[in-house]
């Protein structure tokens, strides 16, 4: 049987496009299903206490290094986002909208390399609506959606449903209810798959 | 030349310890110098606005298993210590006053190991000496100077000297200005080495 491999992410953690940028890799390797689960996650956060490395200077000065280091390691391209943190409610509404859509993988890659590459503020609404546009995804169609009852409950439910998993960041791996956090932690990914 | 890796530790960190069973090969196949800075991890929380992963619920609970994990790859023993977290205000000083016995890693290898293999309770004073004298250290001598002084300032000058340097966490390798973070980073010290 192919395992099956829940991925919490939320657009807005670099850690989590580094993840991302390998993740296909992985998941081809080791014969495995992969679904990519949006969650919101200051809402994760706020539920568990816990917060963002970005928000301890010193911490966080280091982190801007290590991840450029692992981006070089994976030969991607990274930069960091002038704009952070982006409240990303839109964007991960966006994510379960393109779900629906049928243009998941579009919409992801062109809003991870959004931020994480061409250091767009996409947490601006005028912003990210040109921008999907502009990479030829039907903006009006995808808000129309993102701003119904039902997608903005099926994040909270995700969020929800992360949080009572054990997650508390992101990007945040379950395989066989094994837990692994963290895009430093691939390699226990790839052997959860072995 | 060869180079030098400023290790900063406090004998309380679990991470810090399963570095320290790393690090005599990486400093040997590295030809490096190793340099092994006591401070209070405490006291660099306090300065840095940082704080233990121990002290978020969901975290603590995946960090016991990460741990674990790279424990059992690293093929030592490791386990959890039933009195953590653990005031290390005695053991760091002990630390500085074991490098002027000239007892440095008997010591670390004894407080080590008592921590996070043996599960004792280092932080109680009788049970320290009592630990101590067990493994062939001379308690009445080491806590003569731990009661100094100049052993006091020490402790309290590297934990600055360390926040000065960026450090906020344990366990942080510094080779050549370059600040690692992390037992989950020990690759990238090596490759410092190279």
């Amino acid at each position: 049987m192919n395992k099956n491999v829940d991925f919490y992410f939320d657009y807005g953690s670099p850690a989590t496009y580094l993840a991302w940028t390998q993740i296909d890799k992985i998941i081809n390797d080791g014969k495995a299903k992969l679904n990519m689960i949006p969650m919101l996650l200051g809402g994760v956060f706020k539920e568990t206490g816990n917060s963002s490395p970005a928000f301890i200077p010193a911490k966080s000065k280091w982190m801007g290094k290590d991840l450029k280091k692992h981006a070089d390691l994976y030969g991607v391209e990274y930069n960091s986002n002038s704009f952070f943190p982006i409240n990303t409610l839109n964007l991960m509404r966006g994510a379960i909208a393109a779900k629906k859509m049928n243009i998941f993988e579009k919409y992801s890659e062109a809003i991870f390399t959004g931020i994480w590459v061409k250091d767009v503020n996409l947490g601006d609404l005028t912003i990210l609506q040109n921008y999907l546009n502009k990479n030829e995804i039907d903006s009006t169609q995808l808000f129309d959606l993102v701003q119904s009852d039902k997608i903005k409950s099926e994040l909270i439910e995700n969020t929800k449903q992360a949080v009572e998993k054990g997650v508390f960041g992101a990007p945040t791996f379950i395989v066989n209810n094994e837990l692994i956090f963290g895009q430093d932690r691939l390699e226990f990914l790839k052997m959860a798959l072995k």
